[in-house]
């Protein structure tokens, strides 16, 4: 097994407001719950609102990928632990999986996985990370690497079904 | 040139609520009106919400794939393209373009390619289109399988980049 490993995260319970005519949660609202875990790893890495303004620099969402894999209902506790897959100069490929705390389920309820890009927002232009954000970033990056793999990562929609898996 | 198909579409204006700390659409708002697009889609192929409870059949969002291409602001008017790329007796694979109607721009802001699956609801569990459904699923795609490929579609995130084209 491998070691332990904290992961951040991030706590949410679903609202009224973001259940569908289905009865339960709008596949929207599974995104905006991962966004919303992402603002926490924006803070992890050292850019909370106060730094970002200061030095003009955010995170913009290049593309994501979201994985539906259960359905939950109106008031579900619900917990995103988030992991980097792989970053670079000024991209960090995120990985997050949501989990239903009812105790019914180990599996995850949704996965999702994001590139996310560092930005200068007076351009707005991709720009590399400042040396401190860079060393935070490299430092999450190292205490993931030992997970297992991704499960839900690298997959190409299509009819049939095709998996195709990340060497990361 | 491809024949002129006129394609099923969704028009929305970008709400104050919706722009995050960047000043500009949170990532979760683009998914959240490619969702109530899909639900235009869902009445078109005779899903409406009386035949949706009436026989207990509805869409379940299985995939969904996200490129973020340009910001768009408060108060920008959109306009979201629906095309069916692929189906079988229980899915569609939908293909969606956002452009924003401000002429400044005519390449999209935003695309997303989603895996539908049809359910009955009383399981709930997967079940093949009724025959009336399923006409009106080939019907469109049909009508849509002259067009050019989904510049967006097919694509798997990682570092460093790399794009996969379906066969459709």
């Amino acid at each position: 097994m491998p070691p332990a490993v904290a992961l951040p995260s991030y706590r949410a319970t679903v609202r009224a407001e973001w259940v569908d005519y289905n009865g339960h949660m709008r596949d929207a609202f599974y995104m905006l719950l991962f966004s919303l875990a992402g603002d926490e790893l924006i803070d992890l890495i050292g850019l909370p609102d106060s730094v970002r303004k200061e030095r003009r620099r955010s995170i913009y969402t290049l593309e994501a990928h979201l994985n539906y894999l259960h359905e939950i209902k109106e008031g579900a506790q619900v917990r995103i632990d988030m992991r980097l897959l792989a970053h670079d100069v000024k991209r960090i490929h995120l990985y997050l999986e949501m989990f239903a705390l009812d105790g019914q389920r180990a599996e995850p309820v949704a996965a999702s996985e994001q590139m996310l890009l560092h930005v200068d927002t007076s351009g707005p232009r991709s720009i590399a990370f400042d040396p401190d954000v860079a060393a935070r970033v490299r430092e999450l990056a190292e205490a993931h690497a030992a997970l297992p793999p991704a499960r839900f990562a690298g997959h190409v929609i299509g009819l049939p079904a095709v998996t195709r898996r990340h060497a990361t």
